[in-house]
């Protein structure tokens, strides 16, 4: 496997456009298209939140019913969540002004929106959007790159990956997008995230690897322990690489499924460092947990604290925190057991051994949490599972950028 | 029932104290007592977190065991949790100062800390501390009031409340005082509240009573989602009033129950209203859900969100977080059948009606949302059960308390 420069373009068969259509933004794109020159495999996975957007909907029925999935619109500034049937119709209308402009079935065409809740679409400047970047797709590295830029909402940096990896001697790409930065905490899913590859691949395997690899990916960040109305990933497969199909777990599909692992992990990273407000990345490490769902819980704990977030802003070793949302997280284990250490590029210490505190240089300690990555490393001594979470500090700026985010 | 003035040493037969001990303040009282003329019948609930305070284990193991409770010692400044077996011998030697200067048996005395986590606690400073208590015990209610304040770590107001009501011809009293701010997420408990009371009562009926109780009161409180190690809830009868002992659950045993519900609204309500950083109450009141505890679940998720917190402290009617975070809470429903309200002292205003968003008056909107407390009405048109639950907002002043705890 080999990082390329590049994102969701990368594959062979993508297009990709964005647009100023003036949804909600001005002076800025917050529109984009992702469109294959042929129709594709797809696989999803979709926010658990039971108060689902109309888009995610949408795009639920098209990925559970085996169509193909030829394009995908997206739009940032509203949700088009909580929105009743006027919500749905105006999913309809956005993939029938591709359908119109492009002949492309209008059940191909996934939608997603981020943004504010309970407003409904301008399906007007939609429309208008959607003719004008089925005019001006490109399958340049810079046409995905402005695409990764069009889908943020409060996100500070766009966040697109591109790999290449080969499979019975043919070169596969995989390239991605993705957005985060606020109500961030998925469960089974992410916030928006899409994928393209050119691998020709069983559909029910791309899910599979697909569902799978987010356990340990995207459902692994947290910003703020809001579970969104939008979250959805989605993943296209054109077939065009031309490598032998992948239909059973060999060799090959262990090799894709590196490649969407690295690349998942990279985007839930890079979601969770640019958190809303944050200024660094939070990681939690654990270690030796009893089962690996104990190692999720504990992990996904101690990332998810205000209190632990709030420390991790402040540089204060406060490692009490971390041991008290461990203890409310639902796991089950013995205090006593249990080491932690601060981590970060310049060094490594250990606060707490098997029940007691240890005394330790607080220098050390805040010159460690003072790094742009700090982790949390905690060893469990009760099993051989481990796993890790990723957020980011809470800060001031969480609390301006959400007091006031629709004005 | 009537609301007296005074607190914890309201009620036949309580004392209090409170002394500056120096334990991690400096210039402030740190430390509390109540002490009993005689022993009491006490009962306790206790964080779920499985990371316990070692004073917790140690007020459990009075609670269970049985054996009455003739005193309580609080501290501030250091929680005594995570502290291994230097932690229990703190309780020890913390319990056996006053068995020394009072001759009551350590067995019969609760202790009960907050703070930092993760710290041993001075026992010499204690010890004294509790030796200087002893000498100035005193049933007046600014004994009380000082006591309330000696518990504070980042509370901005002391927490006290008492009622009378009359039990067979004769007067009972119950006092209660308690201390909230952060980690602030009670789950079958609270943080440190201690009641006290003269009522003659059953102990397995006054533990009942207590348990019930706060489901509906403390355990619908929520500041910052972090379940504390340290949540304690005691209290103490004396059964000095002299009234017919309640051992059923009679007309007695109601009257006593919503005496006590009252005390733990009041005190659980002021804690909300006085979370970390806090502005504002923020209440959300769920009605009509399928079942008491679906109220229960929604209305703690709205109060519990970061998002929706950020919103209130804004003044944003954003109401679309709040239905987001219905939506994660676990409850299932559907929002078809929701509608949802914002109220506070200046007015009422619908912005969802069944599945649909309405054009409001937004400058009436942030009027109402201006007011130091404000409510989320929600009515779920799905059955005939309610719940109330209080939070706070989410302020810059709790990120700035909570970036330097420590220090």
């Amino acid at each position: 496997m080999k990082k390329i420069e590049g994102g969701v373009t990368s594959p062979k068969g993508f297009k990709a456009a964005s647009t100023a259509a003036g949804i909600k933004y001005q002076g800025r794109t917050d529109m984009a298209m992702i469109v294959s020159d042929v129709p594709c495999r797809c696989a999803g996975t979709f926010t658990s939140n039971i108060v689902k957007a109309a888009c995610v909907q949408w795009d639920m029925d098209i990925v559970k019913s085996g169509r193909p999935m030829q394009a995908v619109i997206v739009n940032s500034g509203i949700a088009n969540a909580c929105t009743g049937e006027e919500g749905f119709e105006a999913c309809r209308k956005t993939a029938g002004a591709l359908t119109e402009a492009m002949d492309i079935p209008a059940d191909t065409i996934a939608v997603a929106s981020t943004g504010v809740i309970g407003m409904q679409l301008p399906v007007d400047k939609m429309s208008a959007g959607v003719k004008d970047m089925a005019g001006k797709l490109s399958d340049s590295a810079q046409a995905g790159t402005e695409a990764s830029k069009a889908i943020m909402t409060t996100d500070t940096i766009n966040k697109e990956i591109a790999v290449t990896f080969e499979i019975g001697g043919k070169e596969v790409t995989l390239g991605g997008m993705s957005k985060g930065s606020g109500m961030i905490h998925p469960n089974m899913c992410t916030m928006l995230g899409f994928i393209t590859t050119d691998l020709l691949i069983d559909k029910n395997l791309l899910q599979e690897a697909l569902s799978d690899v987010i356990l340990d990916t995207f459902n692994m960040i947290t910003v703020d322990g809001d579970t969104s109305t939008n979250d959805t990933l989605l993943i296209m497969a054109d077939g065009l690489a031309e490598n032998p199909e992948i239909t059973e777990k060999n060799a090959d599909y262990d090799t894709f499924y590196e490649a969407l692992f690295e690349v998942c992990r990279y985007l839930a990273r890079r979601m969770a460092g640019d958190g809303e407000g944050a200024t660094k990345l939070f990681e939690a490490k654990v270690v030796n947990a009893k089962t690996k769902e104990d190692a999720r819980i504990l992990s996904r704990a101690i990332v998810g604290s205000n209190l632990s977030k709030a420390a991790i802003y402040g540089c204060d070793a406060n490692f009490g925190r971390f041991l008290c949302a461990m203890g409310y997280s639902g796991s089950v284990f013995d205090q006593n057991d249990v080491e932690l250490f601060f981590e970060s590029s310049v060094g490594r210490l250990q606060v707490f051994k098997m029940g007691v505190p240890l005394t330790f240089d607080e220098d050390l300690a805040k010159k460690i949490m003072e790094q742009e990555e700090v982790t949390i490393f905690v060893d469990m001594h009760e099993g051989s599972k481990e796993a890790t979470a990723w957020g980011c500090d809470l800060t001031y700026d969480y609390v301006k950028i959400n007091a006031d985010y629709r004005s």
